[in-house]
């Protein structure tokens, strides 16, 4: 059973994942290993994973067989584990829990070597509603408070099968980026009374030099304060504190802007490797005006350093105006 | 000059880097550039790096030419300028200063290949007591508020020069890491009227699952809650806030519990890149009996991938008690 265990003096959780490594070198290869050769998550293959929870089938087909476009599966090598009680107990002076949780893949596409920008519109769309609705469905477990979904695109940002796929984690506790975040933006809210998501829209609108692209819906900027080189945000212009309960409407919406940042960073940079995570409140957290949910996209350019990781401070050689000319200069 | 910007939400504070990259085309290159041939910090080459700031050179010499052992100079690409003030101003809503700090590197030896672990004690100790002295004496500047020890080894780790080296940076705000280290170690002595510290060390002493090697004056553990796969920290059994009030014994102590846990990772795992930092208090910190400087040391087995980037929760695929046991396991 993996622990969560919580670090005495930061408070901050962390998954000690033991079934995931049955000997330190073992973790050690495994952990820089080469990516798989043969996709278990292709079409033909459905038997390499565990048995599917949802399948997009639109010409029909029996579950855990081909025929699928989107197909949602437990992870394999789950970080957490879905059956069982948390059991909080002390362990000396340190706290823990059983890892509960669950952990989803969700294969946006059958075809090896697909990529997310290079879906028609409709599968794009698509994608995005399996995102909100398997994040939907685990809100219905009460041990759950939190969940993120994330893509890890390429060896070098952590995915260890190179057939694309994102992730959906469910957490028994709400994680301090998260926290940060929240407090943050209600802190901006008490102070200024304002949403601080508006006020940002409104400069980086007026303003200009950050803004990659915006839409009736949505706008795309390079974050004033990005913490790596060309990283994205995509910021709705519209209320929404939990991506659950987006509209179908506001995903169609957000197809082409997701497509458009992940295309660009594409042509630009030569396929980097990329993370994105859709940022949204806890599990029940009621709708407030001063949060609003949103997706950090990340290309893996430079190395996380000692800097970094003593400091909470990143240094990043590329502005944000440099980043965002630069992607608004690709031809559309 | 390179600026401060602190994200309105967060409060965090980034460091962007202008004079780093020309172009987001260099950027991108620059940071994945592999490391260079001709080694800039070479006995022969004092005149590829600025100027130097210190240098041990027990046979005498002139200073900027041979003879040297240990040798510190200015960052030839800082992250942080030395000279002006901090300018501290709105942009919009946000928040901004000049990137006004001092950024060094100490390179600790003159044989391009040599690594900390190799180096005889007398010099390893004489490394320790040049951290601490620089740290010293850039805690003279009023405007400097923190400073971070930190060494990256392997291009995984972030290095950009194969020569070894360390850096030191010194900042004029304190970071989010540290000032959480501080509060978290108050909280807990105002909770329970102890040193967290002492009781880590207790309790691990008494348990000895998660203790590689202990000595008179330090111990030598895999924490608790580690976040990465073998993340060392070697922690003092005696008092002190802040490294740089280290005295000449407490370092000579130190040199080689350092030296063991460089090494075993060296043995054990095949040369990992790692980091290793320097936890310490702010500059002017007076002396606290909760809280203690401590040296943090992290392989890089795995990517940080998009679960931590969007959480701050951290997989660690390896128990620290697994990788305890096998670091002991290695013959001495």
């Amino acid at each position: 059973m993996p622990e969560l265990r919580r670090d005495p003096i930061t408070h901050r959780w962390v998954i000690i994942a033991t079934e995931r490594a049955l000997r330190p070198q073992d973790a050690f290869e495994h952990a820089v290993a080469p990516v798989s050769k043969t996709s278990p998550f292709a079409e033909g293959n459905e038997g390499m994973t565990p048995p599917e929870i949802y399948a997009w089938r639109p010409g029909g087909g029996a579950a855990n067989g081909p025929g699928w476009r989107i197909r949602v599966v437990p992870n394999k090598f789950p970080a957490l584990r879905i059956e069982g009680a948390l059991d909080e107990a002390p362990d000396g002076l340190y706290d823990r829990m059983n890892g509960i949780g669950a952990h989803e893949v969700i294969i946006e596409s059958p075809e090896p070597d697909f990529t997310l920008q290079s879906l028609p519109h409709p599968h794009l769309t698509r994608v995005l509603q399996v995102y909100r609705d398997r994040m939907a469905d685990l809100q219905k477990d009460p041990r759950f408070r939190f969940s993120l979904l994330f893509r890890n695109h390429g060896a070098a940002a952590g995915a260890s099968v190179a057939h694309g796929h994102s992730q959906l984690i469910a957490l028994p506790v709400v994680p301090p980026t998260v926290r940060e975040l929240l407090d943050g933006a209600r802190r901006y809210y008490k102070f200024h009374g304002r949403d601080v998501f508006e006020d940002v829209i409104r400069q980086e609108r007026a303003d200009g030099r950050r803004l990659v692209l915006e839409t009736d819906d949505y706008v795309l900027i390079a974050p004033y304060a990005s913490r790596q080189p060309f990283e994205l945000a995509i910021v709705p212009r519209f209320r929404g504190t939990r991506f659950e309960a987006a509209t179908d409407a506001q995903l169609e919406a957000l197809a082409p802007v997701l497509r458009a940042a992940l295309d660009r960073l594409a042509r630009g940079l030569g396929d980097p490797a990329y993370n994105f995570v859709i940022q949204s409140a806890p599990y029940g957290q009621r709708d407030v005006p001063w949060f609003r949910w949103h997706i950090q996209i990340s290309p893996k350019l430079t190395q996380v350093a000692g800097f970094e990781w003593g400091t909470g401070f990143h240094i990043n050689p590329t502005p944000p105006e440099d980043a965002a000319a630069f992607l608004r200069s690709l031809p559309g």
